[in-house]
């Protein structure tokens, strides 16, 4: 401490406080000569723990699966070859609306100054190439000087908390040491989000009510955002006071607790369940809350309203018919209207909810029909489940959510691959819940080398490998008999045995190695179900099920999403 | 045909018959919605192989390793996803000046027009972001329309062949199939190299003349830009007519025919053998041909001469002292050199060539010293040598190179993981060539799964996974006792029965799986030379050993680089 009530810190462990101040004690990456220096801070802060990850793209899934749980990710990789193989899933988080922050170790200063000629760069002198390339796929990105770190530091993590969106940090290797002066009281981040103007917000409550009242079928829609922006309380609360009949979209799986009795299914357009489509499109009034109308989360922009007023509920602003309520956004109205609502005057009105199709019991094959009405039963209370883009994803749409699930997918962004990564960020993030892992076939290649981290880390989650033997969305979509949606068949079932899960401890096998528990192939119902139960006899081990199904069934929701799609 | 003497021609059809008149006869890429059809046109070729990478990341390696056997290569992606999976391996080919074309499928001009919010997206409209990310590591990208299409494709690969930089082609899935007119006569691509301004090259010509005749002590130093425009023969004749002690560099390796009598080793700067480095830092003339003075290359750019007169024979240009000879590049200059040299005057003065250090027998461990100066024993003549930054491409560095060894690595942009894809692109490249791969267990962590296309493609490489349980170049540069240089240990001798080796042949495994030979781990190096004899009776077969070597071990040169990395 210096005697202007400042003291000196640097600035490597200036940005490590900033994570820890907003929640973060996991950070992702991989080592590179230009960021090690950082490595050692996080490896000596007795409230961080390095993810340690397999590869720097799936460090930044990580990341990104971590946020989508704690509200907030961090991922560090190595100038040019380590921040560009991070970069599509930094781009996913954009898309996807998950704050992740990206610290990328740069070179020196006086070398990036100088043009050198150093390995990971081009060879052409340029470095500002990879920044200008981060800064495209990133709410906030800075360039760290000693003069500015600490005020761009809080800039860039503040705009991706409010915009949740990423944030790119550039940090020069000779910065991570040098130090600079911070308050002894340091202020927290002020991550309040920006006020409402009042008088436009009452006018808005008041037109909303007025709607509400003059509406016969008045219904409500609740979408991604309301998960991204954590309102899913609020809208609950909301929800409940209401009492119309509630939907959700893909995206929005579980933004409200399916629980409630005026829930009444997953809202996809022509994708959506018999009676369930009806129901919404018949009403008169729409509310949405928090929508993201991207093609695959409105059944590729089937949405079937004709004369429905709509009011959308965004992040920043509301929309009531066709007039604009701009900076109005809904972290602040949407407990506004709740307390304003009269209450519960349609509730009455409700039918038994429309459910999917029971399981079709004339097989005994694991089917996506079987699979989505059984595997509930074998899922605990407030799990995440962690869904593949493909089967997986559109398999969890109309399964039932167990009570305070977390459901993690990427609908928009779409990249395959991804959700090995993301369970790996989501077991970091909450090791009080059970992570289940559903991924492809295709998709697991991809990345799945990343599945040696849960066993470093002693991470137990259920991963379900649905090896129907090829891209079956990609067989949907097109050539479904084309060789190139075909690939090499592993042996899948062997899958924690390769990565080392029983190899003795030692210094790289730092966990337990007996925390590795069932790892089989199962292709019937009965092996399933056989499975099932020794997997929730050991809730403290890692499972691996090998599940293979039919190379052609899909659930319903992906034969009818890839039966319209435009690149048929 | 029409009646104009053209015939119509899809436009993807456009680009595969440009791709094989260059001499492509695979595409590398991983299927995606938004480029099926294009693969439906290559999997239809007689003439045209998938290469049907794990993931895109590595389907770019391939296309940057096969590019180095080959001259060119290609790579298929999908937008957003897919391109920026592989935006690390075409940064690194424009890094390295390897021509590769990068062809991704976007969406619908259509809906690209109307800002649609479509997955793959960021979700904001904009669908320029993908394409100006990848004209920022491409020497020249193209985003077809149907009026630009031939001409903007003929310009990228042109403009990828001249300058042996990457190119990006973007093309939107209604025109895949949409046709264009196309003359019956198709001229081909004018690939001769611009030509030298004559005067200006006789003149350059008259003095090197001049200086080689001054001098006491002339040397020749190879580099890295005569293996990229493929002038090794050239090279190799202006060598063996000058006579003066010649030496390569790292990424020189190979770039003559090591056997010439008058090669004298590896230049690295102060990680340069003794004698070696004392010898060609003694002469009064130094002729650099095709220099990349990156700092691996260069010993951190310690190159070590001081009154020294330079002459740079370069791909578009001639220094000789101070004078700049604009034009006058070496494709055109090395022959015309090599015709009026006098020759042979120096070659009488050489003393035996220095060797590096023998095999030190006091101990029975697989260490560099053993390993390096053994392995050349069992690989052929011809053969392709992929070796991983790190200990790898340090390792190869002063070994004996085979007749007519091709030697592919990354000094200059150094990614690590990129040796298993780019060993995979140089296995298609030419199958009459034998592949041997050395990659350490931190790299190969990276992209492991590409070691099944090996499999399902039939293809027959050695590999060597070389474990020293952890990243130990990381470790020499700092932190060598860090948890964060480790990592999870892997089964890695159950690495070809994991990705699939031994199941039966189907769809999924076209090729005979009996091409699996030895898998095994060797700690000794008796077990290391009996499996050696092992893999020489097997030559049709894909080989994968395991080898053991002591944590802290390294190359020579390697450990010397580390200790003068300025990140340490």
């Amino acid at each position: 401490m210096t005697s202007d009530n400042t003291n000196s810190l640097s600035i490597g462990a200036y940005i490590l406080l900033r994570l820890k101040q907003i929640g973060i004690d996991t950070v992702f990456g991989v080592p590179g000569d230009f960021n090690m220096p950082l490595l050692d801070l996080i490896e000596d802060d007795a409230e961080l723990t390095w993810g340690n990850n397999a590869n720097e793209l799936n460090a930044a899934y990580a990341a990104d699966g971590y946020a989508r749980v704690r509200g907030m990710g961090a991922v560090v990789t190595a100038f040019g070859v380590g921040e560009l193989s991070a970069i599509n899933g930094i781009a996913g988080s954009y898309s996807e609306m998950v704050p992740v922050i990206h610290i990328v170790g740069t070179p020196r200063t006086a070398s990036q100054k100088s043009g050198a000629l150093l390995h990971h760069t081009l060879g052409n002198g340029d470095f500002d190439v990879f920044f200008k390339m981060g800064s495209m796929v990133t709410v906030a990105a800075a360039n760290l000087t000693l003069a500015n770190a600490t005020a761009e530091v809080d800039r860039v993590i503040l705009a991706a908390y409010t915009n949740k969106r990423p944030g790119y940090i550039a940090l020069p290797f000779d910065l991570i040491h040098a130090t600079v002066q911070v308050p002894v009281e340091l202020p927290l981040l002020d991550f309040a989000a920006s006020k409402n103007p009042v008088q436009v917000q009452e006018v808005a409550v008041k037109q909303i009510l007025s709607a509400i009242s003059e509406a016969k079928h008045p219904v409500i829609i609740v979408d991604g955002a309301v998960i991204r922006h954590g309102l899913q309380s609020a809208a609950t609360d909301f929800v409940n006071r209401a009492g119309f009949p509630t939907f959700s979209t893909m995206m929005g799986k579980n933004a409200i607790d399916e629980t409630v009795s005026n829930y009444r299914g997953i809202y996809t357009g022509a994708v959506t369940l018999e009676g369930v489509k009806e129901e919404i499109e018949m009403a008169d009034l729409l509310i949405e809350v928090g929508c993201i109308k991207s093609d695959f989360n409105t059944g590729n922009f089937s949405y079937g309203f004709q004369n429905t007023k709509k009011i959308c509920l965004n992040s920043h602003g509301t929309t009531i018919g066709h007039a604009e309520y701009a900076g109005v956004g809904m972290h602040e109205l949407l407990p506004c209207l709740t307390a304003a609502l009269p209450g519960l005057k349609h509730q009455a009105e409700l039918s038994p909810r429309v459910m999917p199709a029971p399981i079709d019991t004339s097989s005994n094959q694991i089917t996506h029909n079987y699979l989505w009405n059984k595997v509930p039963e074998y899922i605990a209370p407030n799990s995440i489940v962690v869904s593949e883009t493909g089967t997986a994803e559109f398999g969890v749409a109309n399964m039932q959510s167990p009570k305070g699930a977390t459901f993690i997918g990427q609908i928009l962004w779409g990249s395959i691959g991804y959700s090995v990564g993301a369970a790996v960020g989501a077991a970091f993030a909450d090791r009080s819940r059970k992570v289940y892992l559903f991924v492809g076939d295709g998709s697991f290649q991809l990345t799945v080398q990343e599945i040696s981290v849960f066993i470093r880390q002693g991470l137990t989650p259920v991963i379900f490998l649905l090896n129907n033997d090829g891209y079956l969305m990609e067989k949907l979509i097109h050539g479904p008999e084309r060789s190139y949606n075909n690939f090499q068949m592993w042996d899948y079932s062997k899958t924690l045995e390769y990565f080392g899960g029983h190899l003795e401890t030692n210094k790289s096998n730092g966990k337990n190695p007996s925390l590795i528990g069932l790892e089989a192939k199962v292709e019937t119902r009965q092996e399933f179900e056989n499975a099932m139960e020794l997997v929730n006899q050991q809730p403290d081990k890692i499972h691996f099920l090998e599940v293979v199904m039919p190379e052609f069934d899909s659930p319903r929701e992906l034969s009818l999403l890839c039966a319209l799609s435009e690149n048929r």
